[in-house]
């Protein structure tokens, strides 16, 4: 079923660490050659004669020209992350050496690697699965606790551990109805179908659930779509560049890493919050009724939270009833905010915790009560389900293969409802296990992995 | 004479590779305990019970949590770049988990590296001198083949070594005439002035040398300062375009590295020449003689090379003898460049080749005869000594003390002229023997290794 893949003749080669200047540099070479090419113009000893696992220290040169001195780390097949035989060259960081090193290779015969040729070679090795491998690419661009704990659980087997288990069940549901296939003329079944009917309804629970963790999936990988909405004067952008500051201040300095802050993405308790533009949304009128512009709606119901701030100094109770009352219909979970405490007069403050008990007060220009509202806005996009430890899908590509594998599910139900013929279960069954297996890898085009791959990194 | 150094209790941590997103990012620990604080939260083998020069695979996990899947490369004191145990993380290139890598290490007691601190500690060891280590920032920073190879002779030791002879040859000179000073009252000469006389000039020879070899390594460091001089529209810009696309064409494209190309900057033949901004140069007169108004001299004087351009439809050759005239007095050497090729009536070039046949006529728009212009400018800055393999100083710091170097030595010649008692003669000896001994670092203070370290980067 999967692809006869046909073992890689050609050695490759690519920089393997960031461009730029920094101490080190590491150029990593991929394939049966690797070893050779590097021992041809490596100094110090005979690299074909060393252990895997090792590091040896030599100097790199062509005819008299010494290129640099390197650390040169081997990795014996199939015991290397591609399982071909590896070799990472550690240079002084310097990009005319990284080039003359990689232009070094090439002309020993190596070939520059294409976008994540070496991921792609781990999996056609069968390293891991199509679904690890792309949580290899997640994992180099997470920047949140939650978009890194996903890409790592996804990247360690465990979603495709669940899509592996349901796989199995499957396929042996497959075989007993084409088993029965072949006996036809003797109406024999060796599969009830009852039984069936219980394993497609258990099969479609954990389909249905993957397909529905992916709204969580999809906040996790590329933030909380967030807005937040009052009039002009509420203190919308102080209140963000007041979580931004925090941020930034929680980030300690660690010597030799920084961290780019996107403005507008602020990561709150380890997810990312990303704060959608809503410059426009009130320049026209100076109540939310704003909202009744058809654009703006969308775009606010887009949002996966709303804050509605609103200046104490500012409004009324009428106003701020009127407003409340507009975001309960847009369906859009909404926290309500109370800004600059210090110029509430007593009664509206009283008439808000009445009315609106969970109302937050907070001072976005004085940095007060931030914290609350933190814990507030986690509580609201409530990441538990994630944090048990369930799988979460991530991947639209996933999702997209999950909705169809419950397509085709559903057709084998529909099928076992009107007592369809076995050859026609037998084709829904085995849709839903192609589908399923586009995930993992189990079944692959070239086009499909062109398409992975080319997402990656040169390098990876 | 040098410091004492007491071994380093604490181990430093810090990212080694660049910042970004790459496949890989390389975190790298020195000191007595990096290898046990790595081990602490490394889940896969016991690293305290493995060779050096190994690579190790497992996880780093803080608690139940998985921070990433790492390769560990492990090397035992003495055998590293600082002399100290050093592990090498070799992680998945996210700065999410780069950051958590190197807080984790921070918790487990490792502190973070300042700039340079990897490098300073390789010094302090006796990894090597220096000169060396200094070389070791100069070769990280190297874009061209010639600043490359002048650091990378200095990091072998080439110029340590030149000087640690001047040296050696000196103490023995001291000892002796100090030798005496213990006898002054038995009037014994142990060292003969006339060997001694000999011995300071051919010192004095070698640190000339040496000293007049910083101008080839400052332009081999920093670049050819050249100026394009001519009228307006002879073609500057235009031959600047072409010889910086040139370059860029050359530069052939591997994947997964690229250069970053200054404008102004152009490497023709592994040497970099910076083209000084001769904007207004030309701006208030249409004649060479705009070289008359003083700021304007200065600039082109300052050059190491003019390239003096025109255009052959739009002169003649009274305008042509006068630029050069001109330029002669200027005494910056300089190439008489005719642009525009198809635009040159036959007279006007009949008569160039008579009264100046080392005339080189070009179409720098239509890109002709550039590599016989890029011939004659390498051949005019005549990097021959440098490449014959001679020591060059390209760094200011030793080009200081090479100068005071001299004076102490030319101080003792006349101290030998003037018959002066041993003490004043050795006092001078002892002089130039301190200035000689800065360079390799045989005479530092923690002021002079602070501010040299501390243009490192960090990680190294």
């Amino acid at each position: 079923m999967s692809q006869v893949i046909s073992p890689h003749e050609d050695t490759i080669v690519a920089l393997a660490t960031p461009q730029g200047v920094g101490a080190i540099a590491v150029i990593r070479l991929s394939g049966p050659q690797s070893i050779q090419l590097v021992n041809n113009v490596f100094y110090g000893k005979d690299l074909e004669k060393q252990a895997g696992h090792t590091i040896h220290f030599g100097s790199l040169r062509e005819g008299e020209k010494v290129i640099d001195e390197v650390l040169v780390s081997l990795f014996l097949a199939p015991r290397s992350f591609t399982k071909e035989n590896v070799v990472e060259i550690s240079t002084h960081g310097s990009s005319y050496i990284v080039n003359q090193v990689i232009k070094l290779m090439i002309r020993q015969g190596a070939r520059p690697a294409k976008p994540g040729e070496f991921t792609q070679r781990a999996f056609l090795n069968g390293q891991f699965d199509l679904a690890q491998a792309e949580a290899v690419a997640d994992l180099i661009h997470s920047d949140s606790e939650a978009s890194h704990q996903a890409a790592m659980s996804q990247m360690r087997g465990g979603f495709s551990g669940e899509i592996t288990d349901l796989r199995a069940q499957l396929i042996h549901f497959a075989s007993m109805i084409e088993l029965e296939l072949d006996f036809t003329e003797e109406d024999v079944e060796f599969a009830s179908r009852e039984d069936l009917r219980n394993l497609v309804e258990k099969l479609l629970k954990v389909v249905e659930r993957l397909i529905d963790s992916f709204d969580l999936g999809n906040v996790i990988k590329n933030g909380v779509p967030t807005v937040i909405a009052g009039k002009p004067n509420a203190g919308k952008s102080t209140l963000l560049n007041a979580l931004l500051n925090e941020e930034k201040a929680i980030v300690s300095e660690i010597a030799g890493t920084t961290r780019d802050f996107i403005e507008d993405e602020i990561n709150i308790g380890g997810v990312i919050f990303r704060f959608i533009d809503t410059a426009g949304l009130r320049d026209t009128t100076d109540t939310i009724e704003a909202m009744g512009v058809s654009r703006t709606r969308e775009k606010m119901k887009s949002a996966s939270l709303i804050l509605y701030l609103f200046d104490l100094g500012d409004t009324d109770m009428i106003e701020i009833n009127r407003d409340i009352n507009l975001l309960e219909n847009l369906g859009v979970p909404f926290l309500k905010v109370a800004n600059k405490i210090d110029k509430g007069n007593k009664q509206l403050i009283n008439e808000l915790n009445r009315l609106h008990p969970d109302t937050i007060f907070i001072s976005a220009g004085k940095k007060k009560h931030l914290d609350l509202l933190k814990d507030k806005i986690l509580e609201l996009v409530n990441l538990d389900k994630f944090k048990t430890g369930n799988t979460v899908v991530t991947n639209i590509r996933h999702y997209d293969s999950l909705n169809r594998t419950r397509e085709s599910l559903l057709d084998v139900l529909t099928g076992l409802d009107q007592e369809v013929s076995n050859d026609f279960l037998a084709m829904d069954i085995r849709r839903s296990l192609h589908y399923l297996g586009e995930i993992t890898g189990e079944i692959t085009t070239d086009d499909l992995l062109a398409n992975i791959f080319s997402k990656f990194c040169i390098g990876k």
